[in-house]
């Protein structure tokens, strides 16, 4: 079955990534979405919530999908996945309630249904323990929000088939979509953009705490430097760039023994633990002060802020034909 | 005296970083720029590089501006300095020969001129060495290319006056200006930026040594991720805003597992000497086979984009009022 064939999405848990990718889902005229979450409130909540990351926005939209048959609500797992030609979950970051979760839904749904969870950490390799078939799992993680920020990670396990995680890889990249799926060859804890963000936040705690700059300045550095050129280049294509003719083999060469003494002096905080943990109340209070609690307006800001940043990414100004 | 006096700005050594700096301090109408380089060649040099850093492109541009006395083309470093201002050097990075220039430089240049140095790596401290007064040396080290990138990383010594960090803050944040400077409070080997792009940088080369990811798939999950997400929140507001209610504090509770174990696991590659330095062949065996060298086009295609990125971040879209 092609990805722009008429597909059914079981979502599973509607938190804030779920009714973002929702959102998503629900802008393919092809996709019809069921919706199951335990919460008791589900009805009224999805119908509060929802509309807020859809791109019409007014609240009236979400009774005109339930009412065109576009979207489905469930009060059971079994009725959700029934028909689903892919079943993705963004459930609890918990082990047990994930393998135990994907037992149920192997249960439940149709035998050619994908398998997607959203989970940001937790392998498919674990979660399909048990499965009975674990050739359909991969991990589809997204960023925050996912209607909007374009990449997905897809993380198969050494069980799942190339033609499930082809399936997925093709189905968040047809024609006029603006997200960019990315195969990972193989797992990893906090896979690949997690762990680029973690690299870096670990520095930015350290320099903290150290008094080198404040939680509030680091952020500005962050946004008038780096923030920009990464969302313009990715970090080897800047330093091609940054190693002229020579390429990135010249700016290993001319930056090497700077990098190398910035690499044996990063910073080892620790999150966890009792040792080097003291930085958490420093960066803690100094990030409530600087920005307190975002206000459903500020989220909005941002929101469309990215969507700029994201239009921009693909625009084309007339210089990129290569000269004779 | 004002930044927005007339300032007269000695600029020594006119590379890349040179020629875009002197497009930052000519789009100041209250700015007379004089420059000095050692290359033979370096009036037709400048004459034919300049325009390409300047907004209004034309190479008529280079000889209005000489025409009428707002640049002017030194054959010295003794007339260069002579009525400085401000002095700012981007010679080699290489220490003896900036203590040299600069124990030369305040030799020339009138008592009261501002000593900068847009060094990416060596530290006020350490340039000083030879002058008499250590009081108005500091480290203005912008990024790629500073007559667009907003951040200046503002770096005094111990011995710099306050007032000349002062002034230098001043000065690229005056009325008008898109740049964004930023006072670290100590010297730190790589200063800020350097620092969390190599942090960054070390966990990418090693995911590509693993084969967790392509050089060039790893580069689009930072764009279509960490990028934009970071062009718009610095790191701290980011996982401020992914706690929610609980902000920052919330975040490292719920996530702090996986982080602590990505903390653990991040990859110790290394540059120089000859343990783990085994991925550069790989690495920049894929970044060439990827992007190779980048034309002149490509460049100013990323340097359009770039701008539009940088006047995104200012962009107000109405929705940033606190609600009631």
């Amino acid at each position: 079955m092609s990805v722009t064939d008429p597909q059914r999405v079981a979502l599973i848990g509607l938190g804030t990534i779920g009714m973002s990718m929702a959102a998503l889902h629900l802008s393919r005229e092809n996709v019809t979405v069921d919706v199951f979450d335990t919460r008791p409130d589900f009805d009224q909540y999805l119908l509060n919530t929802l509309p807020n990351f859809l791109d019409q926005g007014p609240s009236s939209t979400v009774a005109s999908l339930i009412a065109s048959g576009r979207l489905h609500i469930h009060t059971s797992l079994e009725t959700a996945c029934a028909s689903a030609t892919i079943v993705q979950e963004q459930g609890p970051e918990n082990l047990e309630f994930k393998q135990t979760l994907w037992a149920q839904v192997e249960s439940l749904a149709p035998l050619s249904a994908h398998f997607w969870t959203s989970t940001s950490g937790i392998a498919a390799s674990a979660q399909q323990q048990k499965m009975s078939d674990k050739t359909r799992l991969l991990v589809v993680h997204p960023f925050n929000p996912p209607h909007i920020m374009p990449l997905l990670e897809i993380v198969p396990s050494p069980d799942t088939l190339p033609e499930r995680v082809e399936f997925a890889r093709e189905y968040f990249s047809v024609p006029g979509s603006k997200h960019r799926p990315v195969v990972l060859q193989k797992e990893i804890s906090g896979f690949v953009g997690n762990r680029l963000a973690f690299a870096l936040l670990r520095e930015a705690c350290y320099l903290v705490q150290e008094d080198v700059v404040s939680a509030k300045d680091l952020d500005t550095i962050l946004m008038a430097s780096l923030g920009p050129r990464w969302a313009g280049n990715g970090v080897f294509e800047s330093y091609q760039q940054g190693g002229g003719e020579g390429g990135i083999q010249a700016f290993l060469d001319k930056l090497g023994g700077t990098m190398q003494v910035v690499w044996d002096d990063l910073g080892k905080v620790n999150v966890l633990g009792n040792e080097e943990t003291s930085w958490k109340d420093k960066v803690v209070s100094q990030v409530n002060g600087a920005y307190g609690t975002l206000t459903p307006g500020q989220v909005r800001e941002k929101e469309e802020r990215l969507k700029d940043f994201v239009a921009v990414q693909t625009k084309k100004y007339g210089h990129d034909v290569p000269e004779a």
